[in-house]
């Protein structure tokens, strides 16, 4: 097809960019080995008529910033009005579960379950809760879809102005916990959706339902990571068809931006990343050129960009979380209509630099995006669809499977770099 | 109408923001002492055969970096191939030329003709130029528009890429001068035009041709300042029916600014000024709010403007050129989707500073505007229909009218901050 991407329109489907497959890693091994090892896990007791009553279940919870996360029985409490107490089938791990696991002091709290990419059944609802019933599959997310502000009514937001993004590490909107240890100690949630939990409670505009014939492990990175950087290309940046994009960072979000960007149509996709080893798994998602920035010489990144395309990419993409990554991402777009977004995490404090002249002079935009500009409630369906329909892919951004037990493993493999994405099965 | 601005439609028109007119200056005094004064100049002796061989003329030259101009003859050579020799009708004073009037060291050269607000006549033209012939009214600007490069004919960008926009003190395709003084020495060109001078040479990638019906000393406005003003709210911003703006100075550019958002439909233009009697002109081009920055106590501007909106404006320009005003701008726009404007141009070297995680988090945008984003062979006999058309203000920014030969008081009541725009008559 050579329709457009519009605006607030769906993902448009181009055939001809990239259409071959790597296998990153074995699924059905994994699926088997979790298969063999299937326990009655707390959450399988539980099933039946818990509505309105606490749940004891299985958490993995951070007791001692940085160290394995203990599994250990905990009481979800009873959803409140407008919130919604769902059973989670699979959470995967993303980096801001490993920056918060290590933080000592606030916002980093203690004792607390993490956990904030993952898709559930919702098991019972709280009050004045329309929206979904017992059974739905949903999908929780760390930014609000309220429906109600003038953010959530405008296409041009999705930014919740009635339940606005912190980092609480509270329900959001009663500033209380629905998490308690067996010794009646209140545990902290994280991003409003804590799903390192067999159950637990989410606020309904956390919630997206989905299909549920969707495979519940690939559905999960939908929830953030995934999400975060197809919507960077297609809601925030609206790449248009034939154009070039530069990537800074390919961990699993620069990875998804190139898989977003290969959807709209972009004809050339360059990854910029230390470890040369991205580029084989750059392929898979569209990256068509790779620059190791650590063999460019003297030159930075940007000039070589500038060189190779003739004047800058038409989109640029911080992906890593560096002030001075922006700054280069900045330089190697297009001047006239270059768009620079930023979607890495800095440390809180840093600053972004720029020359007055430099921003005057090139007519260039640089932009932010929290979780890609999207609104949950109405894209992610649309990109469930697009996975069911093969055109996202998101199989080759699962590098490993774990059961819940082996959560700290999930762990291991992210910190070390030998995972994109580990999905943790808490029924297996 | 409640048409929307299109993209590269044209401005759209609203009445029902601002009817009423304040006259600021007696226009008919003006032009009938100019009439009275009228002498034979040394352009009107000249008109006749002149195509092809050098005139002598009058020009304002820089001698000395921020001493009077000097009117002297000078003898402008015939346009080289892509290149057109104009009379100047009327050309009027921007920031710019008292900038590098002051200058004493590159970018600022001397001698030289400075002025680049201006409207002419075409006197004879150079090979290859089919675009324009002797007796067209034309309009010159700083930016060219080649109408070849990829920029030229994208509909994205306004900054030409076969001759890009540099401070030179040169014709622009050929690196000299077309300007020599009664002793031979060579003067330098200013921003391609040098429009001090009676007859002036510029490259056929800065001129458009415009309806020669239009009064010329409201026409010379849509050189610069006023285009660039307008062009910002219209093209760059995009300003949409019923939003909120705010507008960092109130000089000409902010109130064109303000004019462009009228014009737009922009509901309520906020103004923010150290000077109090800013409030009174900024009403005429539809500034509705005003902030006096320095009796905000210890808030800043931006503070103010987030509570009187309740969230921050809906676009934002900076229109002084201060580094610390551009946070400003940034910190009082919408989050989800507030832009904020660069038009000011601020100190070499000098750095825009932002929080990363506002930028992150905010989802707002930051762009720089050269000309207004207007790409000027289009837009500006646009911009000229909109005047003919009682649409756009032009006459209220003309605060003066002077003569060629005071065209040193024009420095004066700029300088003294008394003129938004005092327009120089060549021939009267």
């Amino acid at each position: 097809s050579s329709r457009k991407p519009f605006e607030h329109g769906d993902i448009q489907i181009t055939k001809q960019c990239y259409s071959g497959h790597l296998t990153l890693r074995d699924e059905d091994r994994h699926i088997a080995r979790a298969r063999e090892s299937v326990k009655i896990s707390m959450a399988e007791k539980q099933r039946g008529n818990t509505a309105g009553k606490p749940i004891r279940c299985r958490a993995a919870v951070v007791r001692k910033a940085g160290e394995p996360l203990v599994i250990e029985e905990v009481i979800v409490a009873p959803p409140e009005p407008r919130e919604v107490r769902i059973r989670i089938i699979c959470t995967s791990l993303c980096h801001s579960d490993i920056t918060f696991w290590k933080m000592k002091d606030p916002p980093g709290y203690i004792p607390r379950i993490l956990g904030h990419e993952a898709i559930g059944v919702v098991e019972s609802v709280g009050e004045d809760v329309d929206e979904v019933i017992e059974g739905d599959t949903v999908i929780p997310t760390f930014l609000s879809d309220c429906g109600e502000c003038a953010d959530c009514r405008s296409k041009k937001s999705n930014l919740c102005t009635k339940l606005p993004f912190k980092v609480s590490p509270w329900m959001h909107r009663y500033e209380t916990s629905r998490f308690t240890d067996i010794k009646g100690e209140t545990l902290y949630h994280f991003l409003y959706v804590s799903s390192f939990s067999e159950y637990t409670v989410v606020d309904i505009a956390h919630l997206t339902k989905i299909d549920p014939a969707v495979p519940p492990n690939r559905a999960c990175l939908l929830s953030c990571g995934v999400s975060t950087g197809v919507g960077a290309a297609w809601r925030t940046a609206n790449v248009e068809e034939g154009s070039t994009v530069a990537i800074f960072g390919l961990g699993a979000i620069g990875l998804a931006v190139a898989e977003g960007a290969r959807l709209c149509g972009a004809t050339r996709i360059i990854g910029v990343d230390v470890n040369p080893d991205k580029f084989e798994v750059g392929k898979i998602f569209g990256v068509t050129d790779f620059i190791n920035s650590q063999s460019c010489g003297n030159k930075p990144a940007s000039e070589v960009i500038n060189e190779m395309t003739g004047g800058g990419a038409d989109y640029s993409f911080e992906c890593v979380g560096l002030a001075s990554l922006v700054h280069e991402a900045f330089a190697c777009c297009r001047k006239g209509w270059g768009k620079t977004v930023v979607l890495g995490v800095d440390k809180p404090g840093s600053q972004l630099s720029f020359s007055s002249s430099e921003v005057l002079h090139s007519g260039k935009t640089l932009t932010g995006s929290l979780f890609g500009g999207l609104k949950a409630k109405s894209d992610i369906p649309i990109l469930v669809k697009r996975y069911m329909d093969k055109e996202l892919q998101l199989d080759e951004f699962v590098t490993h499977e774990v059961s819940f037990e082996d959560i700290n493993k999930a762990f291991d493999l992210l910190i070390e770099g030998k995972s994109l994405r580990c999905v943790i099965w808490m029924d297996k």
